[in-house]
């Protein structure tokens, strides 16, 4: 099977907006509420972390349980990993928003300008690196051990990897709400379909899934 | 995790038909064409056997491609083994419609009610039970080893477990077909909405997808 490199589950705004300005250790996605944006995916069975055996099972739940499938690294920018700019704090033993079991159970490529040695947190190993897309692709495959790398964003970082022309599949959902400005992944989805099979279907949480495939 | 019993796409036309009358070794669906009610299915990119590469990755990829996540095995009437009735003949070393990689790869439970050895083909292994609804999951679960039970149809089947209510989770897909006669799973999807959260979805495709859990 050839490896693919995929995007899931990440959620924009009706006017593109994908995480807000103005990024603290406190509000990771700045001005714009993650639990607003990501609402569709919070309400699902199997959101990961979710314990309480609620949640529900429809057509949100098939792509929040796909998250991990078949996915054997992924790749994210510095600023989903946390809030530092700049060289690392030598003393900084923080690991992360991630939690002492993060949700990616994989080893993960975080790029950065600033290489650290790599931080395990349970079964995730964080690899940080300073790449261009395309050698942190390499890099990602190799780790992936056969299996697919998730691009995991945030914004910029998918942007790149879209410019690069570096990415397969991708699902994006378009939540019901605007913010007028923030980090912009596109101005709208059919910018894309030059390259890309799109299709779009609105689930009953008022949500729009836009699946894209290479052409 | 507790233990699930799902049903993953099934599919059925506008009409509830599942499958044909007049089963015969040719033809499993009977005069139902599955080729037609099943065109969703086999057009993406994750339908079982599929090697060349193409197809869609959509939602209905999606729906695919969650067929066998978590499954530890699956229970199925006998004729979706085969179109055999009655004692199986002793001189009969035919494996069954799914030829020699079956796509289920883990234990299934064949009701019937003649019992006979299990048979393995691939990495499947074909358990023929004689036993009731409860009897037959009761084993499943045992084979699933901490995994979820798939109950795979067909219609009758399907229908004995709903009626035994014992299905927590159903994906259904109604197919834009009518029949007009056949095997029935229901008259209408709400029919189970007393026992049933519903969501219903229709993709670009025409068919309209019905995603049931227990309220």
């Amino acid at each position: 099977m050839t490896q693919r490199v995929r995007v899931q589950n990440v959620t924009v705004s009706r006017d593109g907006i994908g995480a807000g300005e103005e990024q603290t250790l406190q509000r990771p996605f700045g001005h714009v509420d993650p639990t607003e944006l990501m609402a569709w995916a919070f309400a699902t069975a199997s959101f990961p972390g979710r314990t309480d055996g609620g949640g529900s099972r429809g057509l949100e739940d098939r792509l929040t349980r796909d998250f991990a499938r078949g996915i054997g690294a992924e790749i994210m920018g510095r600023h989903k990993f946390g809030p530092q700019r700049g060289p690392w704090d030598a003393d900084d033993d923080w690991i992360g928003w991630w939690g002492e079991e993060p949700p990616f159970h994989t080893p993960v490529v975080v790029l950065t300008h600033h290489e650290r040695a790599p931080l395990s947190v349970g079964e995730t190993t964080f690899h940080f690196v300073d790449a261009t897309p395309e050698q942190a692709l390499a890099r990602a495959l190799e780790l992936a051990d056969g299996r697919d790398v998730r691009i995991g964003g945030g914004v910029s970082t998918l942007r790149q990897f879209l410019d690069a022309d570096l990415v397969d599949e991708m699902h994006v959902a378009i939540a019901p709400v605007e913010y007028g400005h923030g980090l912009r992944l596109w101005d709208r989805p059919e910018d894309l379909t030059d390259r890309f099979h799109l299709e779009r279907v609105t689930a009953p949480s008022g949500v729009e899934h836009c699946f894209f495939w290479r052409r």
